[in-house]
């Protein structure tokens, strides 16, 4: 129970999969090349998350036991960064939906909350993940420790490396967190093998949470932080929030804005606006912001890939640099990704999303001023829809126009601060 | 604007100068021994603040634009942690209000706020100040920068060691850190002098920082995160929050509960509530939490004392450990001061306040079960109101009584993940 609960957290996700013009390119299996069955996929995931991983309708029921636990936290604010418009002198109306304010700081426990109760439901006793920058992990961490879920991390080692506070985070709520490429998976001793100071990767760090859910033998479950179906599912919560919270202040964005590394964060924004654009309601332009060093959907081809690095994953038709891609040790670790969401991939195909990839040190210039002005600082992540956020006020400023955009403040930096510090000290490349 | 403005946070603090049963002692000239007149003051503080420091009436105005402020923030949400009753299997009812929700992480951006207000409205266009673990400094920091005024911290040596990255946070909000002591002023070279490694105290700090306004000529003032009576005053937000959040609920609390250093978190939850048991309406227990290793409230004299290490200050009659003691470096930096706020002090000599002191380790695990129970991760300071919690739930446990218990939870401690590192490594001391 907390005061701050009101009535604009949706008591359902929004699937889009039944609004789109063409249907998603199917999950393939990598041995058959067939679409994957529920049959594939029910030994990593429990039957109800497999059930919505392919298909399902428009609306899906939250859980009550979900949605109790949604509202600890939520609804998340959304802010009109009034002070960031003046800095800027911009006619353009910015707003920011905040989702660090729950206690693992970013919009990942969204989903792991979600994770975490199917699988309780189904009697699995364990969760294997990867995390990147050590959202993910922290929220599922969070997540099994409400759950009672034993949780297992293999954290991608630059970020483990970079982000000890991170690791402490997850050790706090219970989980073990290994750095991976690590000696405890085949996948992890191979790329060791080929280089001892590998810097990992999230495709390496999936390939050992696979690996190691096969090990285990039906007690434990996978567990996945972006880039399927299910978990762009139940990030809708943000933007059916976004959407309730814009109607009782009469706005609408022309704009909605979000980094995007797998696209949970960026899809959770977007759909529910992009499911009033295909109902014939409302148009708006849907950003999604990638690094300029692993630019999946601006510069990557279009084509079926595995998920992860080692090849054991169900083939997706996805954006991809190629599931070999080691991505350089930029600091939004939650965007060194090689694939993308293929929901998100389809949609930039039909150019319902536009995609833009900007360089690392222009998005810390852009947190420090979004930190000045309204006081939250950015998670590097975060930091990208910023940037794309002021450039299209800048654009605003220039044209004259006074938009409406709207942007994904998906975390807090307080576990990325030495990323700002080397970003101060000149240190950061793009 | 946020849209989790609702009408609990008020527009008046609450002053209990007016109705303590006997006025506190005054604040003494440290030259003539006489107390204190606001033009003694005048060098440190506008003359709003002075004025505040010295009296006024029970309720404060909230100036405009500071409450505007408050409202991007407040109200921070009171819960019932019910998974934490479960935990405990205590027949208590525990609530918890949460201040680590705002950008800087805990209840010091209440004051700051405020006190950046009055200075840039008495055209000061810098402020000076000490922090200990950085919770002060980084919310002075947000202050200045929403304000635009220069800030300038010196910040405890053993904290700036142990968090670069509160100092990170600080520079982010484009504030100047120094390590104190420093070489920067005579206190401090006096104290590198006697020891080149010394670990530093919030007393030596204050002395180094009122120095340094000192040196500024009028262009600088100083700036306190606790103890004074106007820091305390505008902390009471917090408590009148929580009874309009209680009223709500139709709940009251037995026993309310804060972490102490200089008294400004614990004396804005208690005050309200000590409010209405002086007013006839309703009692409540008040407890003040110390730690065992700095114990002002529970070991110390009650007499007049400096507040900082250098005697600059002013005299306050408080409980002192005296102004040349150095506490251990122990993790809960901000309760690492010798002396305690001369209300909470004077209150606890009225029998009105209770204190308790309690060890580093039983602290922290205090903090992990309330980890996994509720999700936040307590700030090093929080979990000293964490302990006295659960132990007052557990006693519920042995005597079967249904008391209400609130507590501070006043910052969270992502900033503070290499206390628990310690913690879970067993290198912590009591």
């Amino acid at each position: 129970m907390t005061t701050q609960h009101d009535a604009v957290t949706p008591t359902t996700w929004y699937n889009i999969l039944p609004d789109l013009p063409e249907p998603v390119p199917p999950m393939l299996h990598p041995g058959t090349k067939e679409p994957v069955t529920a049959d594939d996929l029910a030994p990593l995931f429990p039957a109800e998350l497999v059930a919505q991983e392919l298909g399902g309708p428009r609306e899906v029921d939250i859980p009550g036991p979900v949605l109790d636990l949604y509202r600890r936290f939520r609804p998340a604010p959304l802010v009109r960064a009034e002070r960031l418009e003046r800095a800027l002198r911009t006619p353009a109306r910015i707003y920011y939906k905040y989702e660090g304010g729950n206690p693992t700081g970013s919009h990942k426990l969204n989903t792991a909350l979600a994770q975490a109760h199917y699988n309780k439901a189904a009697g699995v006793t364990a969760l294997v993940t990867e995390t990147g920058a050590g959202q993910w992990g922290s929220a599922l961490g969070l997540a099994c420790s409400f759950l009672e879920l034993d949780c297992e991390v293999f954290m991608v080692r630059v970020s483990y490396d970079q982000k000890p506070y991170r690791r402490a985070l997850m050790e706090t709520y219970g989980a073990a967190v290994h750095a991976s490429p690590s000696e405890l998976t085949a996948a992890g001793r191979a790329a060791l093998a080929a280089d001892p100071a590998a810097p990992g990767s999230l495709g390496l760090a999936i390939s050992e949470a696979v690996e190691a859910v096969a090990a285990a033998g039906g007690r434990a479950k996978y567990a996945l932080g972006s880039v399927l179906n299910h978990v762009l599912l139940h990030q809708t919560v943000i933007g059916q929030e976004v959407l309730a919270q814009f109607a009782r202040i009469g706005d609408y964005p022309d704009v909605v804005i979000g980094a995007a590394g797998g696209g949970s964060n960026f899809g959770g924004l977007a759909f529910p606006f992009l499911g009033e654009q295909l109902a014939g309601r409302r148009a708006v332009r849907a950003v999604a912001v990638e690094p300029a060093s692993c630019p999946s959907l601006t510069a990557g081809r279009y084509d079926y890939d595995f998920g992860d690095s080692a090849g054991t994953t169900p083939l997706m038709k996805m954006h991809t640099l190629g599931h070999g891609f080691t991505p350089p040790a930029i600091h939004a670790g939650g965007l060194r990704y090689h694939g993308m969401s293929p929901i998100v991939s389809h949609l930039k195909e039909l150019g319902l999303v536009e995609a833009v990839a900007v360089p690392q040190t222009a998005c810390f210039e852009a947190g420090v001023a979004f930190a000045r002005a309204e006081g939250v600082v950015p998670a590097p992540e975060s930091t990208h829809a910023v940037r794309a956020a002021i450039d299209e006020a800048l654009a605003c400023r220039e044209s004259g126009e006074s938009k409406a955009i709207v942007f994904a403040l998906s975390g807090h930096g307080h576990f990325d601060m030495q990323a700002y510090l080397d970003h101060f000290a000149g240190r950061l490349a793009d």
